[in-house]
């Protein structure tokens, strides 16, 4: 196993297993002078746990962070930022059935394979309980995004088979950064949908069942800069596709115009060049392209989405075998599910990208080693 | 700009501009043994320069790969692998206009505020001019692949708004290799359909009417064993999904089940677990999950899409700038053009997925420094 | 800052600082299946706080290594492996003096203009406490080597400008590795001379005088295979040089045959080919190069040397500028302070060294990800 | 064999063998705006060639480096820059011989152990023919780095066991670069002595007995600004090392105050910190360090040497094996031999010390994608 660190200037090294003592992750590259302390990682800690939702998994207390280096005096020095979180409520013997019989659905059995030897408790290294090291880096990685003027805004686009409608989906994408959020954390689901009750019914109806809904997240990066990326393997789409394919469940990935801009003729998808607002710098008079163009970025909000498949830890019976013994087996699935865990992929989705684009700013020198 | 190598251990550097005197691909941590000539790269150059297909770019002289290193008697030594094609055909003139005039839909601009100063012919290095080295570069990982036994196959899943039927879009993940690849191939499209004739006609009709097609192609991976990738932010959906995104236009990557996957509830998607073909190796029953488990590969056929925006430069006129006097223009984009050129992407796609998997073998140790 | 991550599959990322919370580093890579625990660490660790030495400087306890991640049930399972060490008995009012005052010798002062923003306490990041983390990792390193047979040693080979005798130096690189460590370990100095009291008495003069020595370390690696390295830019003496000058205080690093190697004929140093020991397999059969041919590692042991500076905190005043007043002024640097710090730099060497190796290991695929 | 691209951001990527048909580099990261032309490197490449010297090498025609991509008009893109050579003068069947019968000293036996196929002629991959590729990077690197104001210059500071007399040593690091290059190239041995004779006849004698000698480059680095480098993995020599040991036959690479350096006390060495002609920044003011504090530049020169040992291609027989037949035989290596080929190691150190600073600059945003 190796590839737990992830981007090139500013780089995050996550380390954890669901049922060790901590997880976390260090931070590399984070320019000096940087405020940070760990009253800013409560927020993206707390939604990353479900809030309030009642469809998430429900840990009692909120993970804190703790900030082990890289901090002095309340701003960052450049050095390396280690970010630790303590694993609280195991109930390590919950997960002793799985030490010898895979669940259906999840890493156990490719990982087995793999390596040969592994944490069975609570998934050990490839639980979601990983993504709490990256929420916390992400949380860093927005504050220097902050600084440069940029910002990162994701909510739950599509529940299981059922989107916002096309005008709502168009509103998400277009209107202010605020009134997106307000809409957004008004929802239970995340989901801004003026009618969303039905989702919200639905979502109710599959967990009774003991079943689980995925989804889709969409996502929007408002006030980068154009030019952000680089032209060939390290497209600004590429790395973003890189880190939101690496959440778990991540299913498709869509980033600009998106998949229905392939369903266009050329002449439907251009977007002419002009000057905005009396500004010298030519830029595309509109967005069809959704914000990046020959892989890098055009100024205009990025439009991204990403689908994550249901959960397979539902508490149905389903076959699989017993490594000691060799024999087919039957298990059933038991402890903390989610039946509908979108609601918590929002902050991982934003933190993946933040992080991704804060070491583009780095890797083209618009920002150097100070804020 | 940086950027122009990928991969980790089996490394692809590329250079080249559209109008300068060659493109060319280093491909580096090659193992020794393999056998290589000349005459390997053609068809693939064939397949991306279009081919017979009457819709794509018509460069008369088929490409051909010059090995300037790492092959010695006709086998590899370990030593990178340069391979450089010499551009022909350029009609540098034709693209004078546009060298203070960006063309809307293509790298233009941004590459122009990024950089300050481009090669404006034939769209410099953000040219398609540059997959030639990738398809090159794919050729060597795809040796390599077949020595162990795994095939890589693409094809066209939808031209522009029409997709394969369902029907035969299941047949195409589920038929032999042979058969798919000569359903592809009897079509001047690359779309195995067997009623293909409504998208041929569609393809005519927005060809003459100066337009162009995106669409999205399908792709599999035959004969893996299970547990490539790493399982955090390497995972293989990331690295491929990666290497995907870095093509042209690419605007949506689907891995494993897909988008349509996180419609459906956690009770529909999963695998069991159990033993095939009196193997003592445990595996899942059925595919569902398309290839993928917790960022591995599963040993199944791994399902791949990726969609692409149809063409910006169609011979009709739009809005832009002028650099050099900073006033709005209207220009023409002349010069070749594809009205839809999803056939010269099959190579493509399969060069991305085979430079990725290469690597991912080569990091797990599973192959070493000799074949 | 970046760059504090070390190694390409067998990768190294350690954070902290000397009055921070803790100091660690994250194993990324490490095969699984190999025994760990937390007391494998004490022996190694007890060396880098100096041991007996009274010329060293004296913390009280050992420090102890927090195995956070990447161990199950006393193996590792291939997950990173997180180490950290508590750090205690910090003095940081002894640094008030330093905040604005850069100690002449360290890296205060240009380290402060590369940031802006620094942890003045003990030299924050840049304190030789970040290198408990190192020697950590390293334990997890030479217990990967050593299943492979491979066995790193080292010692200290010149005390200031007191070196072992010609023919002393020449028993400690060919004698047995037992043999060696016996000697090394009977002498408070790691200084493993017959005649070793005038380097004693030479130390405790300096160390009254207020003054400090620098010297060298020597080491060898035995049985390691032929072949490890890779030929051009990664050479394993390049790649070794690196781990080593990353180390504080090294100003020359002697690999193979070494500097005085450089003084001879052609003639004079060229080592026959033949076969040994009745093997098939074709072999140097003298090591005037020293371990390395080409690059790569011969089969043979391979000859290292590395020179440290002497400390430059020493109780004797010393011009300084005050950056709040950016007028200058006098320090006198107090605190606990090494006479002769190369005893603990042995084990600081060994753990550059087997980090490095173990990565040439996996990138060469001559192991896997289990062991 | 991987590890033939050096740099994080600005990275060289070699390929060629000494008896292919070409060798070159791509070179990624260049800022855009620099201006290239082919005729820039004639100097460097002639001075690689061993220039007017009578004992080097003798190859009649200068090299040419062509430029395939990434200048436009004169001015580099931003694009990858492909550097080519072509080889001449290939008499590959003098290397017969040595296809089953590894040469002593060289790469020949360790390269195949690793690869188990090899391109024999002429040292293949590991001929010192590669080192054309990096002193044309190197060239683009010392280009830019010239818009810095920074210069990097190296001379033969030894020849064999015959050392500059101590204070030309000192003139050599303290002189005006003027100066010093003036007073190297004055000497066929690239040797700035004023006394140089005796050295010059040494080399003839060894050249008339069929023999060799090695000897240490000297090299100074000035007008960097302080601050290069990263603190920990990546301290400036740290990296500077990393390069200057991936050069054939380095056996002692010293940085700083070097070797010499860890003979002294503490109280020697320390360099007081204060006010230098009327600037606001503090600076050391003595240069004991060598232009390195913390793994840091510190605004002084800095200071380096390399050790080179002897060529051991030298017409005298010695024993080998042959593979072919896995018996014992004696060889005589014959062919084109250096007796002194240090003149032609000073573009090589140059230039690896200029890529390695280049990629510095970058890392720490100094500058960004436009120079």
């Amino acid at each position: 196993m190796n590839g737990n660190t992830f981007g090139t200037l500013f780089r995050i090294t996550t380390y954890g297993e669901s049922h060790g003592s901590s997880v976390g992750a260090i931070v590399d590259g984070c320019p000096s002078g940087l405020p940070l302390s760990e009253i800013d990682f409560a927020l993206d800690m707390g939604r990353r746990q479900g809030g309030k939702s009642s469809f998430t998994t429900a840990r009692k207390e909120t993970d804190e962070v703790l900030i082990e280096s890289g901090v002095f005096e309340g701003l960052t020095t450049g050095a390396p930022i280690s970010l630790r979180v303590l694993n609280r409520q195991q109930n390590s013997q919950d997960y002793e059935p799985y030490r010898n019989q895979p669940r259906p659905g999840h890493a156990d059995l490719t990982l087995q394979l793999k390596q040969g030897h592994r944490d069975h408790r609570g998934g050990g290294r490839s639980s979601a309980r990983e993504t709490t090291a990256r929420v916390a880096a992400g949380v860093v990685a927005k504050k220097v995004l902050a600084q440069l003027g940029v910002r990162i805004t994701a909510w739950v686009n599509r529940v299981g088979p059922m989107p916002l409608t096309e005008e709502r989906a168009h509103w998400a994408r277009t209107c202010s950064v605020e009134d997106l959020m307000r809409a957004r954390d008004a929802s239970e689901l995340g989901f801004p949908e003026t009618e969303g009750n039905e989702a919200l019914r639905a979502v109710e109806a599959l967990k009774e069942a003991g079943d689980s809904w995925g989804g889709q997240i969409g996502a929007r990066i408002d006030g980068a800069p154009p030019g952000l990326g680089e032209p060939i393997f390290d497209k600004l789409p590429a790395l973003l596709s890189h880190g939101l394919f690496s959440l778990p469940a991540v299913v498709a990935v869509e980033l600009g115009g998106g998949e229905s801009m392939s369903h266009l003729p050329g002449s439907a998808i251009r977007d002419p060049i002009g000057f905005k607002d009396s500004s010298n710098q030519p830029t595309p008079l509109s967005n069809n392209h959704g914000g990046f163009l020959g892989g890098l970025s055009t100024g205009w909000p990025m439009q991204i989405s990403v689908s994550f498949h249901a959960p397979t830890s539902i508490p149905r019976p389903i076959e699989t075998v017993d490594l000691s013994t060799n024999e087919s087996t039957t298990i059933e699935v038991v402890g903390r599910h989610d039946s509908f865990p979108l609601p918590r992929a929002i902050p991982m989705v934003e933190a993946m990208l933040a992080i991704t684009l804060t070491d583009c700013f780095l890797r083209s020198g618009k920002i150097g080693e100070r804020l």
